[in-house]
């Protein structure tokens, strides 16, 4: 499968289309932003990593009977998936309150609290991808309120699945941001990727950050931890 | 019933003790402030419009089956009320966007939505009262699930009276602010004040503006606009 005219560029991947009208082949980037564009960097070999990292992910909800957009990895930096339409919802599940909603709520890092949090914030750049509720989501077209149920519903499988799969390799999952697509024929299905840019994973013994707080905290060493979750991963 | 200690002073109404344990006394100021504190003044007469207002109001709802901590208004600026532990938690009814809402997401003002739009925030001066979702509600220990839903559905209701009450004087309700509170029983009431300092409410022809945004917006007419809401629900 070859990429044709590239469909779109984000600020982690690119999209391409294939000869396969159902088809679309994902570019990981080594590009990294944080706080909204504010922050940019290239880390060396971050897109190798996330693409497989991701697809590894993918692969183990794909397993658990979690339904995705994503079919292989191609090569080091790209992967084969379905054609979806992205809902302009983040789904953020915080099983930990750490980085947004520890400063907005003055909650300190590291608090665990007795419910599972999932947030939803509406895509966009230019607003800073605001927090919104099912109300706003409806509003503002993105989706119906059956849709959000059948997303939030995937959601909290997912945050089960990958508890359990990164408590194994020694990780504690804080929390991450998923996206959903519909497919042409009208399936919700997982979209996007699954990575340390979109995870916050911290060291089951000694809590040590190993993910995308290292860029935007500037604790050094970013690569290096996402090679030792790449690392665990392929055990 | 006399005043006895001050309770608590916000920044439009003092709290009071009485004789009775189960009762309080809100006194209704002629502070007004907007954008949490940044602008404040005082308009004359404000807190004996509000107080009148807020009366008719908590009496209409009491008509129509919804339980309030209202029992009577005492004098020009005082009223009887029971005692309730507030939730720290703002209900943000939206039947047009408007304010905060337009702003945050890029919503022309005035849009009318096809869903009705529940907002809540946690009151929380420093914090700015930041929108929130249930799981966050539940998380800060503001309330439980089932609590929420309670409040809801009140809110729902509520905002069926006032569409109505308000169309027969000619008044558009674009969107108002409530809030609730736990009786000593545990039974959960609409606490708080229902007024043009709570809600936004458009002349149903000119739509001119009869509330609050007269003060924040500096539009000038501030008594005049509340004085025309009191002269309409007394006809």
């Amino acid at each position: 499968m070859e990429k044709q005219q590239m469909l779109y560029e984000g600020k982690a991947k690119q999209v391409f289309k294939t000869e396969n009208p159902d088809l679309i082949i994902i570019r990981y980037k080594d590009d990294a932003t944080a706080y909204n564009n504010v922050k940019k960097a290239s880390i060396d070999n971050k897109g190798l990593l996330n693409n497989e990292i991701s697809a590894i992910i993918f692969g183990k909800l794909h397993e658990a009977g979690i339904k995705t957009h994503f079919i292989e990895r191609l090569n080091e930096r790209d992967q084969l998936c379905r054609v979806v339409k992205i809902f302009p919802l983040e789904f953020i599940v915080r099983n930990i309150i750490a980085g947004s909603m520890a400063k907005r709520l003055d909650i300190p890092e590291g608090t665990k609290p007795n419910n599972l949090i999932i947030d939803i914030c509406y895509k966009k750049d230019e607003l800073g991808d605001p927090l919104i509720n099912n109300d706003h989501a409806v509003a503002l077209g993105t989706a119906t309120y059956e849709e959000l149920e059948t997303m939030y519903s995937i959601t909290r499988k997912i945050n089960e699945v990958l508890i359990e799969l990164f408590k194994e390799l020694g990780i504690t999952l804080v929390d991450f941001k998923i996206e959903f697509g519909k497919t042409l024929d009208g399936e919700i299905v997982l979209a996007d990727e699954i990575s340390p840019d979109t995870c916050r994973l911290w060291d089951i013994e000694t809590n040590e950050k190993l993910d995308k707080d290292r860029f935007r905290r500037d604790l050094g060493k970013v690569k290096e931890a996402y090679e030792e979750i790449l690392k665990r991963l392929k055990k």
